[in-house]
């Protein structure tokens, strides 16, 4: 008899930005002031230590309207799937009540690299019509030490085939001061399968 | 002022599933005893409704010990995330307490095909050592019309340069037995960008 199997999960939002969500506004009009929040949440995220320097936001493509907000909660839950655009697109779609954020609406995903081959898919999956990405590149890999695993060389245009419309270079610079400090701090960078220092992304 | 934001997301196994738990043995020694129950589990799956035919399950790798079950709740729960092998893993990390599964264990998942690319990711980053499927190619999608979305050529090499033993070709035939049964279903294949019928993975 297996009856000390889990039956439910929940991913939370760390403490720290639920205590900040009432003071974040209602909409964030372009994409770099979206991006600005982004990198704000991220470089607070691995500061806090819940996880790594990673967030995202879903907004409306119209209006800028805040629909959620993620961050990367590896190390706060204990759960490996918890990236921020993971939780930002679960958010958006608690909060819609629908695992089709394209159901009638044209929503945005912002966030601040080019999606993990994990959320690469949780992007494709969500109904969303537009990722804006600060970067793509070797840069986050290297200078962080996360692996973001193996995607296709033609993922913008996989993302594009399927209609979500893909924008990239929004606050890059910016990005990358975040990932320095992060791979210039002490913090660990995780690793699930413990074969060196290089392997996994909390 | 953001206030209407949701700050956390639950995933629930569905009713049914719970309620069998209990009965589920406590390990499963083989390959295909495993592979059997996960057939079980995603036929009952779609039938009930509450998402795809996918199921999963995380074992001891060298005692077939049952750490989890997963099935695909995206119907049932409202997130897009919610494929069985999220919901297989993370399960696994809520009972042992950890991220990593491959933290002093050795663990295996699985699944009743290679994964879509959102899963392939899940599976990379939660420390499983071993990764067993019922087939991979082209007669999931072609039977289920679900788009797993574009994965790497050499996905299985990639695994196991990250120290992921992977394993194919268990109980195949009854895999595609499953996917037949639903394709040749009324059930809705769903989809999260509304440009035809073979978009999208629940």
């Amino acid at each position: 008899m297996a009856d000390g199997l889990a039956t439910s999960v929940t991913l939370s939002l760390p403490e720290w930005l639920i205590a900040e969500i009432s003071a974040l506004p209602d909409a964030l009009a372009t994409p770099e002031e979206q991006m600005a929040l982004v990198h704000r949440l991220a470089d607070r995220n691995w500061r806090e230590g819940g996880g790594g320097p990673f967030a995202a936001i879903v907004v409306d493509s119209a209006t800028g309207a805040l629909v959620s907000v993620g961050v990367n909660v590896v190390l706060d839950t204990g759960i490996s799937a918890g990236h921020a655009e993971v939780m930002a697109l679960a958010l958006a779609q608690r909060r819609l009540g629908t695992w089709d954020l394209g159901d009638g609406r044209d929503l945005t995903l912002v966030v601040n690299w080019r999606p993990c081959v994990q959320c690469y898919g949780a992007t494709l999956w969500s109904g969303v019509r537009r990722l804006v990405v600060a970067g793509e590149g070797p840069e986050l890999e290297e200078l962080t030490r996360f692996d973001e695993g193996p995607v296709v060389d033609d993922w913008a245009a996989q993302f594009e085939a399927r209609g979500i419309a893909v924008t990239s270079d929004v606050l890059r610079d910016e990005a990358l001061a975040v990932y320095r400090a992060y791979g210039d701090s002490t913090s660990t960078v995780y690793n699930a399968r413990g074969t060196g220092p290089v392997e996994s992304r909390p």
